[in-house]
């Protein structure tokens, strides 16, 4: 029997610390000629978890995108490939808020096989709204609407207060 | 209160004779500038179906693929877009197999939203062994391993026989 | 000296008679876990030379589709695969018009390495609109507009006449 | 008739600068419901570029791969996404090498549409070997072979040396 290593042990704690989490599972449209998942694919796999977060809390992206009320976009991420993964390998990706701003959001995303970290991620996104512009539609930054900050903020652990950003 | 309507009961009839379903949720990676689903993310849609189908028979492709015993591909496809999908939207795509032959097997696979039908999809995949080439490795087709005809036999209605091809 | 087979003198005839030719180069996002190409993606590979085939053409779909003017969107497809691609390959994807009719185009369009046929694809677009509906937007079938029926058919040989579909 | 801008100015400046730049075009695959390309695929796109940059100063990658000699894989990523692209936009992507370490190579890699900056990449690619191990084949870390370091450093300003990383 094996025991549960040091290692492992801190693997659950940063596992559960996280606000959310989301299965996925490898399929071949993830993988590429290396036999391993195409590194940008991630950014995909942490889009999936925070739209699923968004919609545990009552969020539908499409209501809001048709209703012209807004939309969230990516504003900066970063990953850092630690291990790869493998067809029909099951994953958890994580959400955890850092920061919530007045105009944009940043999270830390991370990527488990079980006990084992493959992928850390940081994303920022930022609202926008749709704009009849010069060259046809723009996308200007504004504030995030008050009804969606204070779900967001209810959400949350007291201790992440808004940030000016 | 709303009947259920004729054509909405020949879709549950038509959902309930599939072999499997697996549900789908529509990202915004699978969307493009119309506004819906991306007509080729359909066949990724039915690629994971067929995925976890294979996988409830207890196959997994990345063990059969690392062994060397071979590997399914897929042999050609045929869809047909009769609705879109949106942003968010929750989707069923069926598994129905229509042939078992030596070395492929043919499938319907349709998309669904509740009682709609999005995307009738056929698919036949074929058998392959990878070979040493003149130019570096070659994918040979070869009758499918008797162990996964078995299963897949067992698995399917007594009035799906085996055809030659 | 190798002289020209007549497969290969077949297969340059072939690709002689299409109307357009786009190249394309495989890249690791292009490919899976079996190392070739990932078949879905020749959907993406036909649709990039239909866009740069309508482009060479004078029409803009950005532009049309801001516009309001209306989109072509794909109707159906069918792909057979014949041989794989690997990385690093470069293709060719054919583009030949078979079917002008009043709100959807039929084209035929294949994938070639050298003289080596690896993909025959068939795929039909229709022409649509985009209307308020009670569930949002809504996209319907329309009449392809005038101008673009008649550069289309300027563009074309003239045994290819006008369907009524 | 239009002069130009400082801004134009010092944005042909740092295009100029680029060690390689590669034209890409915006097709209906690499677009989402927002109306612009899917962020994730600036990634896509950034490795096209550094694919014929490493193809310019003749590696080929399938060559490498298939020759169990070893192959370069994505060690992190950062990306800021500072403007939208659209459909039918012709983008330039340009590979900038920052760094060149004994197992691993760092590069700045911008998109722009004519003198506007979308945005801005760091991408870190690192060298690694295939190995039999526990759990089917690993990839393990090591030093990129001599052959492809001389090229890289040849291939590049003399102030750039090699770094211990």
């Amino acid at each position: 029997m094996r025991g549960m290593s040091p290692s492992s042990a801190s693997a659950r704690s940063a596992l559960a610390s996280a606000h959310f989490q989301h299965p996925i599972r490898v399929y071949w449209e993830d993988t590429d000629a290396g036999g391993i998942v195409f590194y940008g694919n991630y950014l995909k796999f942490m889009e999936r978890a925070r739209t699923e977060w968004l919609s545990s809390l009552g969020f539908g992206q499409e209501t809001m995108r048709q209703s012209g009320e807004g939309m969230f976009v990516v504003a900066d991420t970063q990953m850092r490939f630690v291990k790869p993964s493998r067809l029909d390998d099951r994953l958890i990706v994580t959400v955890t808020v850092r920061e919530i701003g007045r105009s944009s959001v940043g999270f830390s995303q991370d990527v488990w096989r079980d006990d084992t970290l493959l992928t850390q991620g940081q994303v920022r996104i930022g609202w926008v709204q749709r704009r009849e512009g010069a060259d046809g539609d723009e996308l200007r930054p504004g504030r995030i609407p008050a009804p969606i900050q204070s779900v967001l903020q209810a959400a949350l652990p007291a201790a992440l207060s808004v940030s000016g950003g």
